[in-house]
C-alpha cells in the first residue's frame, strides 16, 4: 500500500488552516490517506532561532493581507482572531490524547479547532475553549481535562516534536510523502503533481 | 495603459532566479510590463530582524532539495554555488548605474548576473566578476568599475531599498502590481491569476 502523507502542522498557523482544508480531498485524489500531526513550532523555533511569521515586521502586515486572499481563492471561510498566535498546547494534547486510538475522532477534532479559530476566530488557547469543540463532537470535557494531563501524552506530543526536527520540518503546513518534503500551502499544488508523475 | 509589475529581487536569492526565468513571459501574457528591481536583502532584514533562508537550521537543507526540485519543474539549468550567499552589493550598483537610462540593458544584465551566479554556480560578489558577466553584453568594464563607485548610484539603490521597505517588501522575490503584493517563486500562479481575472 501507498505510504501516507505525512501532514505536519500547527493550530496557530493561518496556512495550516488553509491546508487543512484541502489535504484530505489531495490525497483522495492521489490515492492516499493522510496522517495529520500537529505540532508546537514554538519548540521547533527554538532549533531554528525563529519567530512565527505574523510575529515579523513586514512580513506580518504581509500574512495579514495574505492569508484572507488566499482563503477567498479557496471559497474557504476565515475569521482573522483578535488573539494569535496562540499557545496550542492543549489543542495539540487533545489531539495526541486520541491519537493513535483514535484516528478519526483525531482528526475530526483538528478539524474543528482549526475551523473555531480561523474560521470563527475563537481563541482556542485555553484548554476550556478546546474542551467546549470537543463537547461538540460528544467528547466528555472531563475526560479531556484528563487527558490532556497524562504524561503518556505529554510524551506523546514531545516525541513528535523532536520526530519533526528530525525529518527537518521547520514550518507550517508542513508535508512529507515518500520522503519528499513540501513546505507551504502554496506548494500543494507541486505535492499533487509529485504524487500524479511519481516525481521528476 | 496598465502598470507594470514592480519585481523586487536579491541577486542572492535562488528563488528570485527562478522567477526571473518566468516573469517577463507572465508580464506579457497579462499585457504587463514588467519593473526589474534588484534589491539588497541585508539591509531588509536589518529591519526585520531575519537571516536569509539558507542560513536557517533545517531552512536551509530544505531550500538545498527544494530549489534544485523547482527548477527541474521549471526546465531551468540551475548550478548550487560554492559560494553563497553573495553580497550582491556590485551586481545591484552595475543594474543601478544602468537603469534608468539604458532599462533593456540593464535587465540582461541582470538576467546574466543571475544566470552566471545560479545557473552556472559562479561567484557573483566580486565587482570583477560582475564586470566580466557585463564584458559579454558589450559593455566596458572600466566604464562599470567606475559607474558602480558613483555616489548619484550608490544613492539610487539605497533609494530602492528604501522605497521597497516602504512597500513591506521583506522577501525575495516579491512583485507588487497594482498595489497587490505577492511574495514568493510559488505565489507566481496566483500573481497571474490576479491579472487574469482582476482580482477575487
Amino acid at each position: 500500500m501507498a505510504a501516507p502523507i505525512e501532514f505536519y502542522f500547527d493550530f496557530a498557523s493561518p496556512y495550516g488552516y488553509l491546508a487543512a482544508t484541502q489535504i484530505d480531498a489531495l490525497g483522495a485524489r492521489a490515492g492516499r490517506t493522510v496522517d495529520w500531526k500537529p505540532i508546537l513550532l514554538g519548540a521547533v523555533f527554538k532549533v531554528t532561532g525563529q519567530r512565527p511569521l505574523m510575529e515579523r515586521p513586514l512580513a506580518g502586515d504581509y500574512l495579514l493581507h495574505d492569508v484572507p486572499r488566499f482563503a477567498r481563492l479557496l471559497g474557504v471561510k476565515l475569521t482573522i482572531p483578535e488573539r494569535m498566535p496562540i499557545a496550542a498546547l492543549a489543542a495539540c494534547r487533545a489531539f495526541w490524547w486520541l491519537q493513535p486510538d483514535r484516528p478519526e475522532l483525531a482528526r475530526l477534532l483538528a478539524q474543528a479547532v482549526y475551523r473555531a479559530h480561523w474560521g470563527e476566530g475563537r481563541d482556542l488557547g485555553p484548554a476550556e475553549a478546546v474542551a467546549e469543540v470537543a463537547a461538540d463532537l460528544g467528547i466528555d470535557p472531563a475526560a479531556l481535562a484528563e487527558g490532556i494531563q497524562d504524561p503518556a501524552v505529554k510524551d506523546r506530543l514531545r516525541a513528535v516534536n523532536e520526530e519533526a526536527v528530525a525529518k527537518g520540518v521547520f514550518g507550517s503546513p508542513f508535508f512529507i510523502v515518500d520522503g519528499e518534503p513540501f513546505w507551504g500551502a502554496d506548494r500543494m499544488g507541486q505535492l499533487e503533481r509529485w504524487l500524479e508523475t511519481g516525481g521528476w
